[in-house]
C-alpha cells in the first residue's frame, strides 16, 4: 500500500505509531500528508490558531533520525497532535484565546506536553478557544456544518479532529469544554477522573475544577493518549500518588458481563432539543428494563450553582493580576465573569468547593450495581451560529464531582448533526469506563435494532 | 523514696512513665497525687471545665491491671495529661467554650486522644478556653498571680501546667493560642510544623491552620508528647505521608556545632511592653555579634493580614449551621468574628491563603545559616484582668506560616511575672528546634552572665 492511498483523513493514532514503528512509514511521511490536510481544510474550519509546519516536520524529522539510530520510538510515535492554546509549549506562543496574552511564549513545556513529547508524538499546533475559555468565542467552525458552533471551550482541538486535521487532540473542561464540543463535532471526547493528569502549565481557570481531556475518533486512540497523560507531577499535588496504567488493553478487552446502565435524567431533561430528547427517549426505550432510569432532582441543581461559584471566585482571583496590567485588552464577557466572580463571598465559595467531596462520594453505590451512567452529552446538536458555544449545563455535574466521563457520537439530529452519549464512570476507576464505552460502541446497533 | 516525697507539681512526665514502667510505683499513685493536688490548687486556677476522679483512677487502674497482667506499658505510661475542651474523647463532654455546646458528648475519641492512650497516658481532664477559642475569655487564672490571664485560647491546658496538675497538656493554635499562655504561664508551649498532627475529632477553627501544640515543663516532656502526636491519619490528609519521628533523642542530644540564631525583629517592636523589650534588647546585647538582628517589615504584616482573613473566612463557614441553630447562645464577641468573616470576599480569601507558601518559603534560607529565630513569645508579661488573654501579634506569622514555634520560660518582668522567649524552627525540622532550645535552656545564664 503506498503512503498515499492511506485515508489520512480517518487513520487513527494507534495506527500510525505502529506504522512509523515498523518502519512502513516514516514520522516525515505522516506530518507532510496532515500539513497538506490541514493547508486545504483550516481555512473554513479555523481550527488552528498556531500551526508552524516546518516546526511540525522538524520535530518528524527528528524522530526518524532517532530510529534510524537504532532508538526505541514510544507509543505515540510520529502521532500529530493538536493541543488546545491553553497548554504551554516551549516552542510555541500560548496566549489563551485572548488579545491581553498576545505573542506570549512560553519558556517550558507543559507536564502533558512533556509526557507527549517523551512518546514521540508530533506537537501539530495550538487550537483556538474562547478568551480564558469562557469569554468571547473562537472563529472556529464546526466540520460537520460550517453554520454551527464547534462547541467550547475546547472548540479548535473538537473540530481539528473531527475535520481529520489530527487523529488526537487535546482539550480542557472545567464546566463542559471536553465533551460538549465533542457531542458537536461527532467524536469521541474523554475526561478521565480528576487528579490523574497534571495541570502543570497550563493557563488556570479554576485550581480546584481544571481538568484536562481527549479527543478521538476511537476508544484506543483516547486511551492511549490518556494513559501517556496520567502520572504524578510534584508541580500538579492533585496527582500525588497516581500511578502509571494501561488503560488501553483493559479498554479494548472483552467486559466479563454484560454492562449494565443506568439512565440518569437530570433537572435540565426539558431543556432538552425536542429531536434529542426524543432521539434518547427510543434509546431509553430500546435499552428496555434492564436499564433503570433515574431522576436527580435537587443534587444536580446544588451542584452546578457550586460549580459556577467556585470557578468565578477561583478566575477572578487568578484574573486579579492580569486585569491589573492587561485589563483593557480583556474581552467584555470575559470581564463580566470576573465582577461577578470577585462579589462572590468567602463563605459561599468555601461551602461550594467543600461540598464536592460529599456529592461526588454519594454516587459511589451507582457503581456497585452499575458500570456506567448514561446520560445526554448536550441538550441536543450544535446550535446554528458562532456567537455562542452552546450550553454546558449537561456536564456541570460531572465536572464538579471530578467523575471520569466520555462523549460517544452515537446518535445524530434530523439534519444529520451529531449528538453525542454521554457515559460517567466511578472515580479511578476509568478502565471500566473506557471498556464499557468500547462495548456500547460495538453493540450500540443491535441494541438499537439500527 | 516514698511515693509521698515525690515533688508532685514539678515531676516530669518522663520520670512518671519511666516510675510507673518500672513498677517503682502505680499510675494508681500517681493518678492520686495529682487528683488531691489538682482538688486544693484548681478552686481557685479553673483550668479544668471537666474532671472526673473516678475517669482517671478507672483509666490508671487499667493500666496497672495491663502491667500486672504482663503488658508492656508505652511511653506515656501513667502520665496524667490535660487536653484543651476542643479536643473530642469518647468519655468526657466537649463543649468547646460554648454555651451553645454545652453537654456534647463525643462518640469517638480524636486521632491525637487515641494515640496518647496508646502510650499509656491518662487523660486526666478537658481545659478551659474562650468561646470557640476566639469568643468570651475563660476564668482560668495565672497561677503566677490570680488577678493576671494565663492568654488564651489554650487558657486551661497552660495554666493547668504551670500550676503543676499535670506535667503536659495539650492545646491547639490558630493565632497565637500555644505560643501566648506558655509565655504568660511560665512555661514550655511547642507548636510542632504544620500538618504533622491530625486535628481529627477537633473542633475545627480554620482548617487550614488550626495546629496541635504541647504544653510541658521540660523539653524531653513536650518531645515526647510531640512524637506521640506526629502520625499520618487518613482523616486529616494534611498528615499525609508524615513517618514516626524520634524527637526525644535528637532535643536532648547536643548540637555538632553551637547552635547560631537570628533575631527578628517584626515591625510589632514598638507595641512591646517597655520592661519586655528593655528584656530583650539585653538579650539581643548579651548574645552579640554572631545573632545579626533583622527586622521584617512587610511580609509579617501582610501575613497577619492575610491570616486573620483566612481564620475569619473559615471560622464564619465552619459556624454557618450553628449559627443557624443554636445562634442565640453563642457569645456576642464570637458573633461578631462571625459576622466579620461573612462579609470577606472569597477573591481576598483565596489571595491570602495561596500566599502562605510563598511567604513561608522565603524563609526557608534562613535555616541555611541560622538553627533558629529568635523572637519574643508575647508584647510582655500576662496582663491584668481576665476579660482579655492578651494580643497574639507576635505569634500570627508563625501560625500563618506553620512554622514550628517554641516558647521558652527565659525571662521574668521586674514583678516576677514570666516572659516567653520564642524560637522559630525550619519546617519539617522540628528535631532541631527542640535540641537548638535544649541547649539555649542550658547555656542560658552563661549567656547573659546571670
Amino acid at each position: 500500500m503506498s503512503q498515499e492511498n492511506i485515508a489520512i483523513q480517518t487513520i487513527t493514532a494507534t495506527a500510525i505509531s505502529e506504522m512509523v514503528r515498523s518502519g512502513q512509514y516514516t514520522a516525515e511521511d505522516f506530518a507532510k500528508r496532515f500539513i497538506e490536510l490541514a493547508q486545504k481544510v483550516d481555512d473554513q474550519v479555523h481550527a488552528f490558531v498556531y500551526l508552524d509546519e516546518k516546526a511540525v516536520i522538524q520535530q518528524a524529522r527528528i524522530l526518524d533520525e532517532g530510529r534510524a539510530q537504532g532508538g526505541e520510538l514510544g507509543s505515540l510515535a510520529g502521532v500529530p497532535i493538536a493541543l488546545k492554546d491553553a497548554v504551554d509549549t516551549f516552542d510555541m506562543p500560548s496566549e489563551f484565546g485572548s488579545a491581553s496574552l498576545a505573542g506570549r511564549q512560553p519558556r517550558w513545556d507543559a507536564k502533558i506536553a512533556k509526557l507527549l513529547r517523551a512518546q514521540g508524538a508530533v506537537i501539530f499546533g495550538k487550537t483556538a478557544l474562547p478568551a480564558f475559555c469562557l469569554g468571547t468565542p473562537a472563529k472556529t467552525r464546526n466540520p460537520h456544518n460550517l453554520e454551527h458552533t464547534p462547541g467550547g471551550s475546547s472548540s479548535g482541538s473538537a473540530a481539528a479532529v473531527a475535520a481529520g486535521m489530527v487523529p488526537v487532540a487535546i482539550g480542557t473542561q472545567t464546566v463542559g469544554s471536553v465533551i460538549r464540543p465533542a457531542s458537536y463535532c461527532g467524536i469521541i471526547g474523554f475526561k478521565p477522573t480528576r487528579g490523574l493528569i497534571s495541570r502543570d502549565g497550563l493557563q488556570p481557570l479554576c485550581e480546584t475544577i481544571d481538568q484536562v481531556g481527549v479527543f478521538g475518533r476511537t476508544i484506543a486512540d483516547v486511551a492511549l493518549v490518556a494513559q501517556t497523560l496520567i502520572a504524578a507531577d510534584e508541580n500538579d499535588l492533585t496527582t500525588q500518588g497516581v500511578l502509571p496504567r494501561n488503560l488501553v488493553n483493559v479498554a479494548l478487552s472483552e467486559p466479563p458481563f454484560k454492562p449494565k446502565f443506568v439512565f440518569v435524567k437530570t433537572p435540565f431533561w426539558n431543556k432538552m432539543e425536542p429531536e434529542a430528547r426524543d432521539a434518547f427517549d427510543a434509546l431509553i426505550e430500546a435499552m428496555g428494563a434492564e436499564t433503570p432510569v433515574v431522576e436527580l432532582p435537587t443534587v444536580a441543581n446544588q451542584a452546578i450553582d457550586n460549580l459556577i461559584t467556585v470557578v468565578e471566585s477561583e478566575f477572578a482571583t487568578a484574573m486579579s493580576d492580569h486585569m491589573k496590567h492587561t485589563g483593557e485588552k480583556v474581552d467584555s464577557r470575559t470581564k463580566d465573569v470576573v465582577a461577578r466572580g470577585r462579589e462572590i463571598k468567602a463563605v459561599d465559595y468555601l461551602k461550594a468547593k467543600r461540598a464536592i467531596e460529599p456529592i461526588a462520594a454519594g454516587f459511589d453505590e451507582f457503581f456497585d450495581r452499575f458500570d456506567a451512567i448514561i446520560t445526554p452529552s448536550t441538550l441536543g446538536a450544535a446550535p446554528k451560529g458562532l456567537d455562542n458555544t452552546g450550553d454546558p449545563i449537561m456536564n456541570a455535574l460531572w465536572s464538579y464531582t471530578g467523575m471520569p466521563a466520555i462523549s460517544l457520537p452515537l446518535l445524530k439530529s434530523e439534519s444529520g448533526m451529531p449528538i453525542g452519549v454521554q457515559l460517567i464512570g466511578q472515580r479511578h476507576d476509568d478502565a471500566r469506563l473506557l471498556r464499557t464505552s468500547n462495548w456500547l460502541l460495538n453493540n450500540f446497533d443491535s441494541i438499537t435494532g439500527a
